[in-house]
């Protein structure tokens, strides 16, 4: 982070023509991309978005009403443009890359043992780090993954605690008795592995799209390009990261607050305010697509508004 | 109101590739929009913002810490496209029409009498549903007037009551004594007018942009084009409206929650629920323009997602 030039970002939005501080988190943004970017004037020329998919062994459990098959359908979907972020993708200007993790192959179930091996957990990482193009200025990411509303979960209880009934929710649709299994499922899913540290909670509770996230924005990190997360599956994912250190989650923006029921006292472990809450649950990096809006509309009038000067307005 | 082509966008949100209702509030106004276009398929092809600006003899009581010129000096600045409204519109695809209604004859001083003769209101209405061009698809209200947060906070206590504390708030930067100020000045006015009928009050305590924003509004209804409010100014202009009749504003969506702290309560009382919550504070129809983003991605995944049966993907 480029103290020098959010100090020059703040310093100029002080002499744009608006009141000081009415264009709220705008200004912020705007100061936070300066600041990740290194230039007083951040611009997003290329913005790419990656959706990581990935099954669940934790599914044998029956926490999701649909079939482990709409995964792999749901890529064949975003490769084909026909998905919600496709189209929120175009309307934004972000370019959209799919990574399928394995989809034919879930991982175990973790209420019998470790999700993963250190091993898989360790290449999933990887390649989500290989996916993040080191010359994009912004990346948002997204997730598809049967039954990863459970995954976070168990993520979510298992790095910050309290009850395994206030981490689960309704998913993709779940009704109230699935989402009690839900909850009894997370409770022996955290129960046998939630006293590991950090890096191996995620392999043994997480997915190779949850993984493959964490790789990604430690891979962004180290670029200097600013992440825009979804929303509760991805905020969970980073949940082993800030369980580490939570400065590792500095250049990660929350796009919106999941309808989801647990993202509110997810986002507050964090430490991040969710930029839009329009009870969305879907997924896919969608309000993640939404909030690049935002992120753009805090940028053009960065660097597109007259000063006072410039413009020959009256001070206070 | 076209109940059909609402019904039938309803019937077409259930079988895009989503769980449904997971793009939470996009669905609503996709369907609200298909309603008031009276089409299943509703397009964004020209989104018209207009801004109205006025100027107030209520600054003769101190209000505001700017000088009146400002007014003036910001429109020649969205005239020259210097303002965060003119970069928000270009961002958000929005065709900027600026109205300036007798910047250099302000209005006479509410607490001494009516701001505006009838005559003068209705003038303002008619320039307004005039400034409406009847082939937009959406309309996009804001204002720019210094003072104006005054103005809002007195028609808002005079439509819906409650203590004049609770309607002001700094605009664009007073202070808690200036903010003490407005209090007394809103109160003399409501005292002194408040006991009027919706139309007189919005004549005895509005400006020209609150009656021409009211205009705009009628007009766009008869059109059957919906209106995106700005934020706090915008909502108290319409307050007489809902006054009057509350389904005059079914045609209305709001697209912020104003930093302005009155705006809650006035949102609460019109029945909307903002779209977006930024901290935003400075008018100009800026938080509209914002809002117009995530117009645009409800209509982009309504029209462009893929259904499950054209992308064979399994369903619960």
């Amino acid at each position: 982070f480029d103290e020098a030039a959010a100090r020059a970002a703040r310093a100029r939005q002080a002499q744009l023509t608006k009141p000081p501080g009415s264009l709220g988190r705008l200004e912020e943004l705007a100061i936070f991309l300066a600041g990740w970017r290194g230039t007083d004037r951040p611009r997003i020329d290329h913005a790419q978005a990656i959706v990581f998919a990935g099954n669940h062994g934790v599914c044998a459990q029956g926490v999701n009403p649909f079939p482990q098959a709409v995964t792999g359908q749901m890529v064949a979907n975003f490769q084909a443009g026909g998905a919600a972020i496709n189209q929120l993708c175009r309307t934004a200007g972000a370019d959209l890359t799919v990574i399928a993790l394995d989809v034919d192959r879930p991982t175990a179930d973790f209420t019998e043992g470790p999700a993963m091996t250190e091993a898989e957990c360790l290449d999933a990482l990887a390649r989500g780090g290989a996916a993040v193009d080191p010359q994009a200025d912004l990346l948002l990411l997204g997730e598809m993954g049967i039954g990863n509303s459970t995954i976070a979960a168990a993520l979510g209880h298992g790095a910050f605690g309290g009850a395994a009934r206030d981490w689960v929710g309704p998913g993709t649709g779940a009704d109230a008795a699935r989402i009690a299994l839900k909850a009894d499922v997370v409770a022996r899913g955290v129960a046998r592995h939630g006293h590991r540290p950090p890096l191996s909670l995620l392999a043994a509770l997480g997915g190779r799209e949850q993984a493959a996230i964490c790789g990604a924005v430690l891979a962004a990190r180290l670029a200097r390009i600013p992440v825009l997360l979804d929303g509760f599956i991805c905020s969970a994912a980073v949940a082993p990261l800030a369980a580490a250190d939570p400065a590792l989650l500095d250049h990660c923006l929350v796009g919106h607050l999941s309808g989801e029921p647990g993202h509110r006292a997810l986002s507050a472990a964090l430490g991040k305010r969710p930029i839009l809450d329009l009870g969305m649950s879907l997924g896919e990096g969608t309000g993640a697509a939404l909030a690049l809006g935002v992120l753009r509309g805090a940028l053009a009038c960065h660097n597109g508004m007259a000063t006072f000067a410039e413009a020959g307005v009256s001070g206070a």
